[in-house]
């Protein structure tokens, strides 16, 4: 990544202000130049942050100016209080970049239900107005205060030709717990310097996640937080119309699947990203179900993570998803070997294959379920004991 | 448990035939002096094992004379081959015993897709039948030669006063893995010697089912065996009418919620019985629908088996369970304290729920949802690194 594959149009900036015991970078913000058009698609829980409330009502919009993340504190189910907080982040960040209040978004993720503590984070917030850059490094730091129990830095960007014009584009993702489909605790934003209209962004950002992010699982609790945005600044001059809508959607869907398949293979404790893809159901929708109930399998996930070809626990995760397949018709390879047909195992070396799984980090799971014309593909961690070491130690 | 509290009308027994590679019992015989009226009710898979199609096509009956279950084989994914095998089970056990072939039931759990080794279960089969008995040592040979991966025999027998009269009611059970709502790996004979016809035993049984083995989880995994039978001799002369047969259910169902527990206590790994009750849903399949979705999230139950008071994850689950709730009536006592309360955490103390979690075997999750009047109980094991490391080393 070069700071010339930046969007042109936005500052970064990531600083640590202290919401984290452990002193890392907590607080990231993302400033346009002028206002951004921005969308976003949001979780699907019934229980909703404070920040996500705001989000949905101000998006989508053309009159964005600014993002600001904190990681560490979710500001979830923390009442009328946390919905204070969340605006007053927002309007904090309004009076230090002249912009008004319902021109910021914000973003929260972390513990759930501890009171926001704003002395740090408006503190946090005019120290990276002070900081906020366009190089390379400014856009690292905003990416890694996103982060909490993540590993690795999500974060990408590139150019991209549409016919004869160049445009960039730009993401930074979160994940770890609480991954699953219709988002997570997963917080992503993709900027372009393309020029957009609200509705279309709005359209073509779900267009996008579903699929890339919403094609992903690590333990299927679809959190309190998840918020996907997509910011587009227009200083590339470059207007996204009906000529060059598809390159673009399939430039920003690429970028994105890279990030959700980075937050597979870095959910807690996974060893394994295992890619499934379903072929011969109904129709697609079928198909995915397949998949994420497959994904969501404690026994094949444990599988995974021990190399066993337990194709058993693989095709009884298919039988009970909520979706028709054919048993007769039903046949699967995994790690590339065929080791079940129309409903019977085949005569595979079962040592073969488990040592296939356990040289590989990405294991292909191929499911035929029928001859109908539904496909897709999901990608879901594997579990092991140090997800559920890690998760039984969180907070006590 | 004594030999006088067994139904009259039945002989049990429970042999090793060698399908085990360990050794242990894993042919159990229970048969009727004279005929049975048997019901079942049977897994949700798709994918069905071949003793299902055969227990599903003979019930419900009243001319079952005899119940064969092999464990340590699954005889399921077995193709043609499978559905042969388990007839010969059938007519096995109908030779060796004067019946016909239809008047068996058979069921098998164990291993998925492996072949039955016929000529083993055929010695098994002619050898309990020899070793046929009334005592309560029969009765738990037969028990124990159903488990699989279940560390501790679930058998319960009473006797059961129905105004004057005295009828007599036994269940066996096996679980372990693979346990999840509309049964799982789990088998359950019950027995009586009280007078039902097939229709009536029919409706006892899903009545049965649907207040105790449907209202378990261990890992959300159904499986492809399921079967709950319920088979009655007749030999009391007690005829279960009108005026007993409430009384009659309530026995049942008291018994079959006991094994029904004793299954989550012996899930794999578990060290904690969650017992979640959902109180003021819209009806009582959301509550249930809420409840099983709480059972269900891995963080949820890594949060119980480290004593971890994480209310967050208990709501958040309840968030994106597929049924209404209204969060801003949310409240959650955990082990006996409130520690949410409309929407917000209260100010408990962290250290003691931790304590009193961490002391308990069975730990009590109560959420309020709403105002509504459905409620539901839902029980479910936690989920452990013992769990991981059991079934990452199953096969291989």
């Amino acid at each position: 990544m070069t700071s010339s594959e930046l969007p042109a149009g936005f500052q970064f900036a990531g600083v640590a202000c202290g919401i984290k015991p452990s002193g890392k970078p907590d607080l990231s913000l993302i400033v346009g130049d002028d206002r951004l058009v921005a969308s976003g698609v949001y979780t699907q829980n019934q229980v909703v942050a404070a920040p996500v409330e705001i989000c949905r009502s101000l998006t989508p919009s053309k009159r964005i100016r600014a993002v600001v993340t904190n990681s560490g504190n979710a500001n979830a189910c923390t009442g009328r209080q946390g919905a204070l907080d969340a605006a007053e982040m927002c309007r904090s960040v309004a009076d230090a970049i002249s912009a008004s209040e319902a021109e910021v978004l914000v973003m929260s993720t972390g513990i759930i239900g501890k009171k926001m503590p704003m002395d740090r984070v408006n503190a946090g917030i005019k120290n990276s107005v002070s900081k906020l850059g366009r190089d390379i490094d400014d856009f690292t730091a905003a990416a890694d205060a996103i982060l909490t129990t993540d590993k690795e830095r999500k974060a990408e960007c590139r150019e991209v030709q549409l016919g004869e014009q160049t445009i960039r584009i730009a993401a930074m993702a979160k994940g770890a717990g609480m991954i699953s489909p219709n988002l997570a605790t997963m917080l992503a934003v993709v900027m372009t310097d393309a020029q957009l209209d609200p509705q279309q962004s709005q359209r073509i950002l779900r267009e996008v996640a579903s699929k890339s992010f919403n094609c992903v699982s690590v333990d299927g609790h679809t959190s309190t937080n998840d918020t996907l945005l997509l910011l587009s600044s227009g200083a590339s001059g470059v207007r996204i119309g009906d000529s060059n809508e598809k390159d673009f959607i399939r430039a920003l869907t690429d970028l994105a699947c890279r990030l959700a398949r980075q937050l597979v293979a870095d959910g807690e404790g996974a060893t394994h990203v295992m890619k499934i893809r379903v072929v011969g159901a109904d129709n697609d929708a079928s198909a995915a179900t397949i998949a994420r109930t497959i994904g969501a399998s404690p026994l094949v996930k444990t599988a995974i993570s021990g190399g066993d070809p337990n194709w058993g626990r693989i095709v009884s995760a298919a039988g009970y998803a909520d979706a028709k397949i054919h048993p007769q018709q039903t046949s699967l390879k995994l790690a590339g070997t065929e080791i079940y047909h129309n409903g019977v195992p085949t005569d595979f070396d079962a040592a073969e294959v488990s040592k296939a799984i356990k040289a590989k980090k990405e294991v292909d799971l191929d499911l035929f379920v029928g001859d109908g014309p539904g496909t897709a593909i999901h990608w879901a961690s594997d579990l092991t004991v140090e997800y559920v070491r890690f998760n039984s130690e969180y907070t006590t």
